[in-house]
């Protein structure tokens, strides 16, 4: 087993970040029964950090293990809410994947698609560090917000 | 078996409809070794046709029969395509279903989605007729159309 100190240092300095903040939420809202209580943020998205070494090393066959689709999920669902808080539109997540990993993920507030990902190399869902992971999802957040704003009417639809 | 003339007997008079055109157009694309080459259309489609007698004595236990999700899927599509042919508009299919015979079906033209669907009873996906199945898929592509004349740079985007 790896320390926890190891696991979490993984992914560099941890960045204040509202996106991280809504992710662990989401993450903390599965855990029913409080058998993660004394884990620390860091921790409980430790398997969001995949380094590049980890990256190599992971093989690429067969189905993405579930819960590696479960942290894909978790990750656009964090987006979905962090869009309606700052844009008021609720943003609901809709994804497809094939058995081999490739897929296609969409966010969609009223009748716009606030965002829209073909997704491929699910097996190998992760990021280099917690700042990596914090910047792609406000990125995505961002411009799914940006959408709304172009196109207001349809998202209030 | 049931022969032909009961099969497509069964969902009364055949109307001359750009949607049912469409789908028989759908279904023969299917058909890359022409298996089917010497069905007539409402042969071909004879499995769209769910009297109301056969719908009350189909299991609706377990997972909804592959043949059905596939013939959704089909319905659908042909919906994409005569939405595309009356509004220039692309619309392409998105779904997602649980195993127990729940989903959601939409279309998507650039931004927009133009047909959302949450879908209950796969497993009795079916018309009682030639004239509703015709009905049913071009009100929903009507409606489609409307959703994309009323939100045209969303559709476009």
């Amino acid at each position: 087993m790896t320390d926890t100190q190891t696991l979490t240092a993984r992914g560099g300095d941890w960045p204040d970040s509202a996106f991280l903040k809504q992710l662990v939420a989401v993450v903390r809202a599965e855990d029913g029964h409080g058998a993660w209580d004394n884990k620390t943020d860091p921790e409980l998205l430790s398997e969001f950090i995949l380094t590049a070494e980890e990256r190599r090393d992971m093989p690429i066959m067969g189905d993405p293990d579930p819960d590696t689709v479960w942290r894909l999920e978790k990750f656009y669902a964090a987006i979905g809410l962090l869009i309606e808080r700052q844009s008021g539109c609720m943003a609901t997540p809709m994804s497809k994947f094939s058995h081999e990993g490739f897929g296609r993920m969409v966010l969609i507030a009223g009748k716009l698609v606030v965002l829209s990902k073909h997704l491929r190399d699910i097996h190998r869902f992760g990021f280099a560090s917690w700042a990596k992971l914090a910047e792609a999802g406000e990125k995505l957040t961002a411009d799914a917000v940006a959408t709304i704003e172009t196109y207001p009417d349809a998202a209030r639809a």
